[in-house]
């Protein structure tokens, strides 16, 4: 797809975060089974099903637009992602590869923040009031969940402090 | 190198994030020269010379672990600034390009201000205070940067919805 407009910039950009959505859906079910920590395990979890919803919500995002939801592979999620796996099986030890797993799941987090942020400043330039609402639900979770996984990492410090 | 640990893992992290700010500084004088705006290609430049010492800044925190400086490939950075040199490669229009070089520097930005947020809670957490100390001055130079970046993207908004 040529991209010779803000408009144009928005689908294609559209497409690369609904393919990061979907790699997300895939490998957060390794990442809960590879946690040893139950609240960690159960943080991934519960981000699985936001996920999902956040999928839907882009394909409603693409239907008012009337373009078909269609992914577009995003090396930067590709990236961050394989970091993140290769990370898990280099560790042996519980604690420490449940440190490398929060921490990856905020490189993730911060990389959908920032691209949600994007798309919501160039909907509302286009005037797009519907993908504004839509995209701005999806930012507040993505938002809520580093926040959780920000006071995960604090807790294990405390009880690092306390021990 | 093996990770057993907090600190290797902590070491690992810095090797990442030092391997991504000399990836930076490598890019960011083609992205200034591709940047229409003079306000985004003096943005681009000011921040060139900052992540120069941010580098510098890496290379003090290993000296205090008595590590030698390094770089360890980060695939994460790769496919954020793959994505960004694809875009520009593909986009004629400058005012488009502009937009998605402003939004491939904040994915850039998030993505340290998470590994800088990771590596201060585990430099605390491992009681290395002078390195708690140089990695929050970085820290704080991202999330200004980050907010700049902002602050362009909402000027050129205001500027076209006033035109």
């Amino acid at each position: 797809m040529a991209i010779e407009n803000l408009h144009d910039l928005f689908v294609h950009t559209l497409r690369d975060i609904y393919f990061a959505e979907q790699t997300i859906v895939k490998k957060l079910p390794k990442m809960a089974e590879k946690a040893t920590s139950a609240q960690l395990r159960a943080g991934f979890e519960q981000h699985l099903a936001e996920t999902k919803q956040h999928v839907t919500r882009l394909e409603q995002v693409f239907e008012t637009l009337g373009e078909k939801a269609k992914g577009e592979e995003c090396p930067a999620i590709e990236g961050i992602t394989e970091e993140a796996e290769e990370l898990v099986k280099e560790i042996q030890d519980p604690e420490t590869r449940d440190a490398a797993m929060l921490a990856s799941a905020q490189a993730v987090e911060h990389y959908e923040i920032t691209r949600y942020g994007t798309l919501i400043a160039w909907a509302e330039e286009l005037g797009l009031s519907d993908a504004v609402g839509q995209l701005k639900t999806t930012l507040a979770e993505e938002k809520a969940t580093d926040q959780k996984l920000t006071q995960l990492a604090e807790g294990r410090l405390n009880r690092r402090a306390a021990a």
